[in-house]
């Protein structure tokens, strides 16, 4: 960390930093130039909010973090890019993966047969949500326990590993009998108790990110899960909020390149919820492949005209299998391939 | 719900339009102009979702909503302001109220030397976190349950009622065992399954704006505890994620009148966590009290370089005592009161 | 238009909205139904802002405008997707057009040098500053007339179109000796006199997304220079302004389909202003190809690490040369195609 | 400046920018530690883009500029307060100053009664548009050298100096033959050679803050305005563009205790377009004087629902005479004064 003092900043104002750093058994090197003092802190661990305290100080121009707050997510930490494997399916690795399905769980048929639709199409994971977030306490709320059966259901019909949504610490034990992989909602993003205790689950977390959520603040969301010694985390982009208003979120495509620099976890796309509008969902699923996504989630429903949440962004079964080859050609254009269900011939 | 067609839009289009509306038991009404039709939507209940569901069918220019999706929140259900009373505190009357106190409940001293200061100077609620959360997995997160006894402490102290932060269900009980009233923090402010939960503990809630929430999301979220039966809701703005960064966030002091336009609820301002410096916390403060709110919610603290969180952000007791004063005489300019503790003198 | 009355509005206060449109020359419809009354406008033209006028009557709960605001950049004025050709090169047809450049013209050396090597690698129009638009007035502002000439140069040497900015009305004319398309920078996209005169300068004009407008605004503004008698305007996206401080801008890919909806208007991606850093732009170039852009422009230096603007984001020549093949596969895979200059081996 | 190398940055690569840094002129002192390598650079100038330049190199971790790209509009460079004398007027000082009147010069009638009604309600400015900026090419633009000479006529009605809008360099010579204060418009504020042109005309500019500018960029941009020599600028928050919609733009109240830490020039409030709504400007009024604005800029119509633009968010006169006294209130209670035209009796 380094305390960058303020031009007419007296020995008293640099005094009294040095001893503050001092307190907290750490190091503080002097340099001072003919403008001004420049105070380098050395040692460890620097507490984390130390630069927010040392920034109001008297005399104080800037403080300047230099390392990073996220560690179990960065390079640093795990130079290899990170791969996941659920059931047959690898998430990270040369192939895109396509997760898809209905937004809500709501029968036994409409979830089969849309399994049977997308898997065909050459989606790998189902999704479906048995726990439905709703910004108004008047809508359909998901089936609950039902769904989760329903789900596991179309797993067994079409051998597909499932992912769906857990809202709150006391579902977990519920949702991990069934589940493949947890969905953490973008609204709960920086719910730190369900992201430590789905940490301990022991399987796979797909973090959405949240709707103002900065790049630190994901990784550090992930932290959380990680912190609990679980490795398996996929970050999902589903849009961020701006003053935009064409669509339902702004889809920030550039936040998969840069987090694949900053962290190994796989990055995933979800053109559906940042859309909003199904005309849109294409082209932004396209876009999120061509900028390097390790997969993409889509929501696809038998009748979306009828569905009980998302209707209006979900692809019909003819919408999606346009889609699937339309993706297969853009991962190869990029170097990345496309394999549908390995046992697909055998179900 | 109307529902305007293209201007090309055929007969056929706008037949199916009408056959769903009246399979779900509602009734459609014909306004056939020269250039397009418009369809108006008459009946009960309208499903929450069936604008976006229209609004991509085909032949459909735009749909809009005429009834509010907010029911328990607004004007209509409760015609007159809500007041709330905790303990000896009245909140939403002619008096401003002023919660003040630590980010995080540090130690008994600590508290207790905040809540007498603060007290002294005008304040009548006392605010202290137990349970924190934070960005970081690595940071401070509070005292837990020590952290309750000692806000219990300082009110018996003082005699000011408290409020204190719940951060997940699990916890409702045990927070609900000491504090007044339960705060719910903007990155819990759409969190539904908590919201449901503290709305049946039978106990006042202050419902802080999420970062990135629109209005009619917060009322909803305030519908959610409302809907438990639970009618003494507050709502606390403090700041918005927006594209500027020379402030935390950036408090949006309209949200004050738009929402005094909207419901009956007490709307109160945090300048603390809006500004995150303390220099700039006193304007706010002002701002807030001079735009119609019915309170502040202040960081105060006895050591704010020495604080375990939000230190940046939190006045000194002289710096509270300057303010206080200040915040009366705006209060009085705009017609309100300012009235510390009532038994103050008793204590 | 339709005025929704509140349910509570009276006689008197429909009495006064329809006696105001009336004196408007325009007609009124009213649909008095069980709980309020929706008066429904007919005729033309509405007042621009009778809406925002007619918002704030007492009685009224919201005013719709069925009618769009532009006009002249709408499918409806235009069913034909708008082709410009400039020299050689057609934009808005089969192939992707590609614009490279460096940011500012700051030798011949460096823009011939740059023309060639951008050709070569398949790029087809020349972008290169003369008048540079600077946050800070201390910073270089180009060369002016001597960079045009320049520009001119590459031209010649090359058979390559130009593309420059032009800032203010008084330029037009010089620059228009010179350019082939006058591009308006982001900060000038509202600046509606700087449009008009472009408007009437008879050349393609190139309009830059503003960092915070909405589509209807962004097309309003091309609606500035079509109304001169310029059919041919060239949308280009190039980030907005968000929350979101790991990219210079965040890059709206979404605004591509969108436009595409609502505009006949070519819509190109400028991943370079948008990424702010050259690691990222070969990901968003890609993203913006996949999700349909009729183009792209791309800063493209020497030596990026002297260049006297922009070096952060401009790629260098071998960067540009690795990049343009995987803009052409990914181009083939959504159906366009990618050709270099026509007459290229012939230069 | 200082440069954070990367913890596993080579010699060659400190070298590199060594070199670099020297063949600029400037000198590099190198800090090396155990874990990283920090280079300080000194001397000047430093060009305006090192910072942009360095931060992409191999090696390299982080750039911090230390100094300021701001300079005139600064403390260091100005450390009094900039008061501004515009005829009997004095903008800065003890008291607040109210302008007021209509967005747009419709008549003589309408501007001289709104001028006598501000007036009489202690407004000491009158403004009026004559060139008025409109999002769409159909709306009325005001009445250009007519509006100047009737706001003349105004001023010699009531003694009450003028301030209105100019739009283009080329129209600065003739606005400024009858304006007292040159206004710049949000949408203007980054038209750098307007900004430059009425740098050099000789009057007080009022800078509008653009929809989506940093606190920086704003001061940069009245930079351009004092490099020409003219110490008097005036800035003016108008609200920001962000995700919430309820109002039409979001005041950020903050900017003023901000800018007055970071500058000398007086800042105000423009309520009116801030909130879009006639019923939101008193609140955001009275805040944005308790925040401490040196004054207010507050549109009054004759007859609002009858304005040619913006007439939703302009107060009646009737309004404007409650709203004044309640301003009054405020600013003395946060130790300002108020003053009415000095002349006023006499006229």
């Amino acid at each position: 960390m380094i305390i960058v003092m303020e031009t007419n900043a007296n020995r008293e104002q640099v005094n009294g930093i040095v001893a503050r750093v001092k307190a907290l058994g750490l190091g503080a090197h002097l340099s001072e130039g003919e403008e001004r003092t420049i105070i380098g802190i050395v040692g460890s661990p620097l507490p984390p909010t130390l630069d927010d305290e040392l920034e109001v100080q008297s005399g104080v121009e800037r403080v300047v973090r230099i390392t990073k707050k996220y560690k179990l997510t960065g390079w640093d930490f795990h130079p290899q890019k990170t791969r996941i494997a659920v059931r047959d399916v690898v998430i990270g690795g040369d192939a895109v993966t396509i997760i898809a399905g209905p937004c809500s769980v709501e029968s036994e048929e409409q979830t089969v047969d849309t399994a049977r639709a997308i898997k065909a199409a050459g989606a790998t994971i189902l999704r479906g949500g048995a726990y439905k977030p709703r910004t108004s306490p008047y809508e359909f709320r998901g089936l609950g326990r039902r769904g989760l059966e329903i789900l596991a259901t179309a797993r067994e019909e079409t051998g597909m590993p499932i992912i769906t949504e857990v809202m709150t610490p006391a579902d977990i034990e519920q949702v991990g009998e069934f589940t493949d992989i947890f969905q953490i909602g973008a609204r709960n993003a920086q719910n730190y108790l369900l992201l430590e205790e789905v940490g301990k689950a022991g399987k796979p977390v797909m973090l959405k990110r949240g709707l103002s959520m900065l790049m630190e603040e994901w990784l550090l969301a992930a932290e959380y899960v990680m912190a609990q010694g679980n490795p398996d985390v996929i970050l999902c982009e589903r849009g961020i909020r701006t003053f935009e208003s064409s669509t339902r979120n702004t889809l920030d495509v550039s936040s998969v390149p840069v987090i694949q620099g900053m962290s190994h976890l796989p990055v995933f796309i979800d053109p559906s919820h940042a859309a909003g509008k199904r005309a849109l969902v294409p082209a932004l699923a396209l876009a999120g492949i061509a900028a390097g996504a390790d997969g993409l989630m889509i929501e696809v429903h038998p009748s979306p005209d009828h569905a009980l949440s998302d209707g209006a962004q979900s692809l019909t079964f003819d919408q999606f299998d346009e889609l699937t080859p339309r993706i297969a050609a853009v991962a190869e254009a990029v170097g990345r391939s496309f394999a549908p269900m390995p046992q697909m011939a055998a179900v």
